[in-house]
């Protein structure tokens, strides 16, 4: 069984989020999904509209998420990568090499992103 | 088997929505999801930010939904309780009484609403 991650903040569940994590289940079999916690986004100096707890129940609740782990600190990609037994880490081609220093724990994955859609674009658009 | 049938736009897809699916499911059985078509919005005077496939797709692949289709006139109600066999009509307490004219054909159960959000608050916040 290949088991997979990846993560992302999820804000404002779009197609473009479903899309990554439908192709990820239907290439291999077992999906763990970070969501990034309202605190540890601060340090990063990002925020979302959504909670925590709002994002990650959503996220929970795709049929093609098999678990879903609250994103909290820097050193958590290579301890989780060891922890969950992950084959593949998923990440979209937006971030091609950027995360190849994880090869050394488990293969690296780019996935196309899906054009004309994000929650940045969303909230701009809607700023109008 | 208690068939269940509910609709929305589900623009922004959001911990409303979802609270009302997995609400429905948790109830009964089945969970049969209209969501509205682009241009049958347009005869409602409404408009979504994600086209209808979008919209569509996501609540598709929300694990508590069993079933998707496409609300596209105004007869489809009556019709599709017919068709599909639905025990139970569900809207959310924003509607009380409005689909009241229903229980001619199958049960009318108004679930309660999740306090603070929905896709028009989204709209407004981001507008700023």
């Amino acid at each position: 069984m290949k088991k997979i991650l990846t993560y992302w903040t999820f804000d404002l569940f779009h197609i473009w989020h479903l899309n990554i994590l439908k192709r990820a289940k239907e290439l291999w079999d077992y999906l763990i999904v970070w969501v990034s916690w309202d605190e540890f986004n601060k340090l990063k100096h990002k925020s979302s509209y959504s909670n925590y707890e709002d994002r990650a129940e959503i996220v929970s609740s795709i049929k093609y998420v098999d678990k879903v782990i609250k994103e909290d600190n820097w050193e958590q990609k290579i301890s989780d990568i060891k922890k969950y037994d992950i084959d593949i880490f998923v990440m979209w081609d937006d971030w091609k090499w950027k995360f190849d220093d994880l090869k050394e724990y488990c293969e690296v994955v780019y996935l196309p992103r899906t054009e004309n859609i994000s929650s940045s674009k969303i909230k701009n658009d809607l700023k109008g």
